[in-house]
């Protein structure tokens, strides 16, 4: 009965219900003292590392008011936390110009964010291009409720952080196309997740002109641009801001736009609190329109604002952050270079490290079936991480272009990390 | 150009941007001291007599941890705000049945959970029944991104809070099945707004059995189930939850779901905190699959976990609450009978009085030009309190059967209310 109760499109989206899966792992989280058998989380992107800074900053600072507990000044961010905002990213992504309040809107996270553009960008069934891999929260971000497809542009071993890069986006905007498919816009991921890896001026304007030829929007997701770190590595890149340089000549104003939040930089997802930049006015108006089913709440801004307001306290924490992500990103780099597991080199910025298991795929299940597909494989490796209460995010949900990748979360106690990889290497027999 | 980069449904949204209307009211408040000529705003119906005191509690109580910055256990609300309400719910709304905490889902407020609902239970084209008046949000909420519509059964005079109200419902059912409109649920909104008024549970009955006819989703949204007090009007009605009596011989379960939140009995709109109550399995997945769009964050669960959780706090501060919103409903019924204007009777709930100012509607606007419609000068009268910065919302906004009715919020301070009254009472020239 209870199925019958529901629509083609609430049937379809309650047999992908998160709530099931990610609840034995949300709520039987490892700690050495008090749960040594619980799930270590190597998955969740989240800085574990800096929240305690930012609670101590929160108990310190946050004073309430009555209005604080009214609708305020409405869902798209308080004209206070849009002007800090402003500021903030003027400064730290060095934009050429300086960014005027009213063209920052706010909603409870990046994820929402997507959504909402892709309702306002596109129809159902048209798509969003997409780098592989990539960070596998878009996928459900365009497509759960907006009904935008996603297509994933493979580099087949090219460097998808050069310019030249842009053969292989056309080529997928092209089959698409030729498939009846409408692609309406990029999402580029700088720094890339779960790559790690940052964008050199020369892809950006490469995939600004791509965009402006076909007339499709740039959506350039920014979370991680303030949690870059100086690593030895010579494939790393400095990060650059769509928005630090002069884009002008190479794409519309109206097709840039810019996200960010405070999930990363701010370790802070729980405020589920992220923005869009743009000076497309019809975008702001349309996105303004619907906002209200993306309204964070007054708590949570008035955490944000705090941050973004006591710029020498900003400065010490993103300090810190900064060696801590280094720190994790270095020992990780020592523990798989010790068991010679290989791993994408060049990471210098987010929470991780993409390491490649292709070596380790077991070849049979634990009923002695050999596995043919390399993707039965893949399972076959998450199904026995999971049975000793170990997660990292698999390649396939990552919309990988091979089996056998997987991404390693660092941002976390040097305990956790060292048991995630203890439980891996067993599992592994290395 | 900027137009030109948004999809159809993208311009449709673009073209209804509360961000433009709503912004000038809530940015220019009327304050007697700071303010005097700042807009009096009797429209947004918030309970702003009673957020000094959340504020107050949210300054003594609150303490995060580096958890609550963290993504917690997901977007649905944790387990411990979830056994809270479901405690709550039980004891307040005299639940026949112990609620499960498995059964609650939290989400940003009731606006997102409608669309959710909306989303999973229905196609685009599909329709929702509802009330004619109905609070103005509804119509947005089932429509803007879930895509349906809105069907609005008219009473004609009739008592639509008694059983009999059920052939007005049929009516508008069949005519919109007749035109190729599918009905998947009615909305309950009980106690009623704009009207202020209880349902007896006959009518809640003959409201179950009407959609288990048809096999229709009941969805009673119960926001202002503790804003009830004590009226001396005969009209009246005490309140009773649709969980309060045993209703599985009139409305299978899997149909029956209940719409709570913070916004009003807890004058706290801010936090953006609603939850859904269902034993409908599949629409609690369902739901679930998509809460992440709708996430309200943690900061704002921990101040709403507080507050159930402090029953004496609790207690103390709903008592308050309903001895000021009484004096709020009386102070308002003194100032009509006092200048002869109308108003609905039996409202012992809410923060409104349903307004008669048909008899004032003018008959020409200010160039002289006579206003055959009544919506027209309705209008004209809308366009005359904004030039005196006054603001209710008007009956064409909340579907209304005829011209010329507005909701009054009293949920303020009385110099405010006065002030409100008397840039009416000029107007009208009353």
């Amino acid at each position: 009965m209870a199925y019958d109760t529901l629509s083609s499109r609430g049937r379809a989206t309650a047999n992908t219900s998160m709530r099931k899966i990610l609840t034995p792992i949300l709520a039987d989280n490892y700690d050495p003292e008090t749960n040594p058998t619980g799930y270590v989380n190597m998955g969740t992107a989240e800085n574990y590392i800096m929240t305690p800074a930012v609670s101590k900053f929160a108990n310190q600072t946050i004073r309430t008011t009555s209005k604080t507990f009214t609708y305020g000044q409405g869902p798209w961010g308080s004209s206070r936390l849009r002007r800090a905002m402003a500021s903030h990213m003027s400064r730290h992504f060095h934009s050429v110009y300086p960014i005027d309040a009213d063209d920052i809107l706010f909603a409870n996270g990046i994820t929402s964010l997507c959504e909402l553009i892709a309702f306002t960008i596109a129809e159902p069934n048209d798509a969003i291009l997409l780098p592989s891999p990539i960070y596998q929260a878009f996928q459900t971000d365009f497509s759960a409720k907006a009904g935008l497809k996603c297509v994933f542009a493979p580099f087949h071993g090219s460097d998808q952080f050069a310019p030249e890069c842009i053969t292989y986006y056309e080529q997928a905007y092209q089959k698409a196309e030729a498939n009846g498919t409408k692609i309406r816009g990029l999402l580029l991921c700088n720094p890339h997740n779960p790559l790690g890896k940052c964008y050199p001026r020369s892809a950006l304007i490469a995939l600004m002109r791509f965009c402006q030829s076909h007339e499709i929007h740039l959506l350039a997701d920014e979370v991680y641009a303030l949690s870059v770190y100086d690593i030895n590595d010579d494939a790393a890149e400095p990060f650059t801001s769509v928005l630090s340089f002069d884009s002008s000549e190479y794409i519309d104003r109206n097709l840039l736009h810019v996200l960010y939040g405070f999930s990363k930089d701010f370790a802070s997802g729980g405020l589920r609190l992220g923005c869009m930049h743009t000076r497309n006015p019809a975008l702001m108006d349309a996105v303004g329109a619907i906002t209200q089913f993306a309204w964070s709440g007054s708590m949570n801004e008035l955490v944000a604002v705090s941050m973004l307001e006591d710029q020498s306290w900003l400065d010490g924490f993103v300090a810190e952050s900064r060696r801590l992500l280094a720190q994790g990103n270095l020992l990780v780099r020592d523990i798989l270079d010790g068991k010679g597991i290989p791993y994408f080199k060049g990471s210098n910025a987010g929470f991780f490290i993409w390491m490649d298991l292709r070596p380790w795929l077991p070849e049979a299940n634990d009923k002695g079936e050999v596995l043919e597909d390399a993707w039965d494989r893949e399972a076959e490796l998450v199904k026995r991480f999971s049975e000793n209460k170990l997660y990292f995010t698999d390649g396939k949900s990552l919309s990988a272009e091979e089996a056998g990748w997987f991404r390693v979360i660092f941002s976390q106690e040097q305990t956790v990390v060292k048991e995630g990889f203890r439980r891996l290497f067993k599992i592994l027999g290395v």
